[in-house]
């Protein structure tokens, strides 16, 4: 029994996830992810409370996920930069997810436990590699964290989309460029 | 007639850049803009084919602005990018008009013939800037340029949420920082 609410709970995430990415917050319907999920909107209300604690598990769930996959490594974040960047590829949908959570929600996913206790964890390291020199100590470290993710988040198709998005290795060299430049003392 | 004509076309637009800049294009309402506007739901047609080509409309408008009130300062990228931060700060509809456009229409917006101008114009400048060895070559001038927009669009308040955004000035100097550094010879 135990075993077989696990696994429904976790199917639903799955398809809440792919519906949440596809439509947004407000386009996505219960209804949809419940029958996709092989269970019912009861059953999935019994589980999230709602849509939007079905979001938060969501959200919560690919941050932990993106947290565990992609450790932050302050002594060489130009890696880690590009490392972030190789996720996003795998995982297209959490780009998607971080942007509906902006625009529908006002980016509140970022004030969830798990995202705020991850936040923490990497500022502090980022502190500690300042602290000891290793990197420049010029900018805040919340900010040069922010520099990072968009930096590490460019898909770089915008500027000439008749030419798609540019190889992964080149993508992946200018990341690590802009990074290293960032952090240079 | 010609006048009003032009004046109602103005206020259409105007209403429509708010509805969909709130609630994204699906969940524009059509007959909302229409109603703000003063006319009605045939007239809007008559003058935008769709709700797709009025999103197209607002999207070009917003561009033509953009362009002229910040131009590209090829000698100066940093100060460029802080007028660009400015000029988000002063209208923050058009970070979330090509947010949706992203997440909704795959950025169908940047195939516009005004964007795509746009871009190649920029484009251009960076690379007789990089030719004339002003800055550095390191980047290719479309992914210096999707750096530099990257970096002017943050808000800086995503990593620490309850701490808001910083305040205008500091986020003007490390965006100024941090483009300084990627265009260094």
């Amino acid at each position: 029994m135990k075993r077989d609410a696990t696994a429904t709970r976790q199917r639903i995430l799955d398809h809440a996830t792919a519906e949440f990415a596809r439509y947004g917050i407000a386009g996505a319907r219960v209804d949809r992810i419940a029958a996709a999920a092989g269970s019912n909107k009861a059953m999935l209300y019994a589980y999230f409370g709602s849509k939007d604690g079905l979001f938060d598990a969501v959200f919560d769930a690919v941050v932990v996920r993106n947290v565990a996959d992609v450790p932050i490594d302050a002594s060489d974040l130009a890696e880690y930069a590009a490392r972030l960047a190789d996720q996003y590829e795998r995982y297209p949908e959490v780009l998607r997810l971080m942007a509906w959570d902006r625009l529908e929600r006002g980016g509140e996913g970022a004030r969830l436990p798990a995202v705020v206790a991850a936040s923490a964890h990497k500022v502090e390291e980022v502190r500690k590699a300042q602290a000891a020199g290793l990197i420049g100590d010029h900018f805040p470290p919340a900010m040069l964290l922010e520099l990072i993710y968009a930096i590490a988040t460019i898909r770089f198709d915008a500027i000439t989309p008749a030419n798609g998005a540019p190889p992964p290795d080149l993508r992946r060299r200018a990341i690590k460029e802009a990074v290293t430049r960032l952090i240079r003392a």
